[in-house]
């Protein structure tokens, strides 16, 4: 990678953030948690409750989905800080292996972090076995900063 | 296209099997209603309410990811029947206008249907303005039939 | 859609700036031939040739992306003129059935214009039968206009 | 990863598999080298030459494109043998950085060897520099082997 990058946010500051300007992934309980910021990086633990399950007992795709994309807002939240709302233009994911009713773990990689847009990849994993569940590439829109 | 196809459930069907099968996407409201079914096409009307908005009242990316899935999936039921479960291998969606609450249409055609893979393309508009605010295509995977 | 677009260039404004900005889309002998353009889409013919295919005879997954991405380049083109350089930022591509030795239709179609970002869908039809060989779709970004 | 895969083939029967069943990859002169198999992985080294190039100098979209798609099928080809011809149904590509005239590493990663689907991700990384040019996701279908 040409680019180096450190993040300018904590875990905890993140956390902050998202309770307050976006309440609603809240509203089913306390599901998302930042666990980790690092250099180009960073993990948010997903707690699925029954609100999120198929039949069958499987975390459903919407759920996994929103996983992914909080997780690369995450990411580049830590890195660009609170004050341009970053948007997703795009975002494929590929399904893996069926997904029980425990954590997950939505690590995601900025692949670029250019002026306007930003792309990144990102990892769902089994907290406890670290089975590969999903993957996803997204690309976000950055808004030009305000005066 | 190659292939023809005629629909072998009428969108009440389609409603009663979902209903039956999958209650959870009714947990918090009546939101999604199949008003049409016909060859390699069907669609799904969503009703979005409060818990589907994003800050700003915009509907979240999750809920359209939803939209585009169940309405693929409406679709390929719709053709093949209740007998198989197809599972989203792969989905793709890009992001093209915001929404606001109000309904949405999502259409769902056929591009492929194989005898383990289907393939389809999803639009996502405004109900009464026809605005397309998201596309996407999506992969399934069709289990054989247990004899 | 929301918007309405007129293009700017005829087909022949299009196969003259291809030639003399990319020759090397036609190093392998003239295969690609703008036939049409309309509001919001551009229909690229490519007639491949030997060196397009893959073994057993097969058109060649690269041919279909470059298919693919030069039909959208070009509907771009018509629409917004050749001032701008657009560069692809995002494309996937669906494969859904064999393509023998014989024409082929890339008819891009734009589903968003925007100031900085442009989405594409795009069918590939085989020219005489209609039968559908792939779906795309792309994301450009376009640099602002110099001054 | 809840999998462990050890390859079935090396590099050299790789390269030798290549050269007789896809002599068209070669045909503007040897530009693809098998450089590493390992457990779920193999690398691809691309020397591109003028034939390959977009006005600029830049390194086209169809030849990344085909460095993803070889680089993948690489992979798999070292871990399911020659048996079977796997075929692309899906690939998507995200173009991070342009890519000048020198050559390039198809990191091909195995995410899911399933019985009739494979699904991969590729780094496309400049060879001295490590600068990460393009990333792209891709699912194969596996043909049910002859009896």
């Amino acid at each position: 990678m040409a680019f180096d990058m450190t993040p300018i946010l904590t875990t905890g500051q993140i956390e902050e953030f998202l309770a307050r300007e976006f309440p609603q992934i809240h509203a089913n309980g306390p599901v998302f948690e930042c666990i980790d910021v690092a250099p180009r990086t960073a993990t948010l633990r997903f707690h699925p409750n029954e609100i999120h399950l198929r039949p069958g007992g499987t975390v459903s795709g919407p759920a996994l989905f929103a996983l992914a994309d909080v997780a690369a807002y995450v990411a580049l939240l830590a890195h660009i800080g609170p004050v341009a709302l970053a948007l997703t233009t795009n975002l494929t994911i590929n399904f893996l292996n069926r997904a029980d009713l425990a954590p997950l773990d939505g690590v995601a990689r900025i692949l670029k972090l250019g002026r306007s847009l930003a792309m990144l990849e990102i990892s769902i994993e089994r907290t406890d076995t670290r089975t590969l569940i999903a993957h996803a590439t997204a690309t976000y829109s950055i808004p030009p900063a305000k005066a």
